[in-house]
């Protein structure tokens, strides 16, 4: 039976992936993905066979990837992990019409954890991880995520923070949030991890109200007691000092 | 300068570390961890210096760690990822104590992600992690952000589930859960995630109220839209198939 890999690769450069998902990517004939990660890939396993296809077609590379995965063992890539916000979930839901392909999902490094890396340890303790895009969650319920997460004193990580669409949305968490919190409640966001150009920045959460976000960029912001120690965003664990 | 890493090796055995970490590894002379952790890395590189610590011991152990660190690259690994219930925060609280140490925080795949793999795709979008250790946290700041996420309809991912003096934390999480969200909410567990004895069960929020976790389970409660498909367990993107 020819299996069907759905591998979260980490973010950025290829230094993020585990051995678990390069050895699956090996293992395969066929990698099936978004353009700028099978080119990452591409350089290092050179002798495969790559399907690239466009960001908004989702279904359709999944079920490319399961027609592969027919006759061939296949993997279909994902930046970061292969579930959170990533392919997996679509896969998982097509299977049916392919029952003869045997699944595996491999894990990696999602934008919380290598961001939060790159700023320190700000997720140190209980946190919510909330995405902005309304592309399939209605606004209401995210804004209702926001603001129970707010109550809850979680650390609250956010992807796709900001689109041309929708670039007030950042501002909109952040006012909700500070409705529970105060305004120099510790901040950070993170651009571009592990790829040129990669940035981080620790600020308020009054400055992130007005931070002009963009769709490399993950943010981080810290609970009541999330604090900035020799130039690192940390949220204490509790221990005794 | 000298180097501390803070290194998250992933769970279990070897095969969930990333390129980065194994490359951090290899650089340093001397590894601090806990002897559990310690003993899987020797084995891959048998040639460092490994120093163990007793599991309660943390500020002791980022201390040690620094003061090797002060002569030799040195790298404190933590089990999972570097700062999820990880030693980063604390190695950062204390880093005032040695100017002259470099620190980086290296990221790895926390139990959310590697047991969310093995079940399917549980945190396909906005989830909440919590952990149900009193140790650090009060026990009445927990049961609200259990409340919270409950609110929020949030995946609950929940690390610690029990432990002898709180056998009964869970089936209190469940039943404020169960305030929310129905009794036949899809949930799912994870025992000893890449080691020997690795077990996954998929079952109901009901029937999760009288599950036996232990230190080694980590706990997933799907959202409202949670389902079970050929055999995984699958939270939708919410894309129209």
């Amino acid at each position: 039976m020819a299996k069907l890999y759905v591998v979260g690769t980490g973010p950025g450069d290829i230094s993020k992936i585990t051995a678990e998902a390069l050895a699956a990517l090996k293992k395969c004939e066929v990698i099936v993905g978004y353009t700028v990660y099978t080119d990452i890939i591409k350089k290092f396993l050179p002798n495969k066979k790559y399907v690239s296809t466009p960001m908004t077609k989702e279904k359709d590379r999944c079920l490319l990837a399961y027609k592969y995965a027919e006759t061939e063992n296949t993997a279909i890539i994902c930046s970061g992990d292969a579930g959170v916000y990533g392919m997996a979930g679509l896969v998982i839901e097509l299977k049916h019409l392919f029952k003869n392909v045997e699944l595996t999902i491999i894990p990696g490094v999602t934008a919380a954890l290598s961001g939060g890396a790159l700023l320190g340890s700000p997720l140190t303790v209980d946190f919510a991880v909330i995405s902005l895009s309304d592309l399939l969650t209605p606004y209401e319920l995210i804004q209702k995520r926001i603001r129970c997460a707010a109550q809850g004193d979680f650390v609250i990580c956010i992807y796709n923070p900001s689109s041309k669409k929708r670039s007030g949305y950042l501002k909109e968490a952040c006012q909700i949030i500070m409705e529970h919190r105060g305004p120099k409640t510790v901040c950070g966001v993170v651009r571009n991890i592990g790829r040129d150009g990669e940035e981080k920045k620790i600020l308020t959460l009054k400055e992130l109200c007005d931070y002009q976000a963009d769709m490399f960029t993950t943010v981080f912001i810290g609970n009541s007691a999330t604090t900035v120690k020799e130039g690192f965003m940390v949220t204490p664990r509790g221990y005794i000092l």
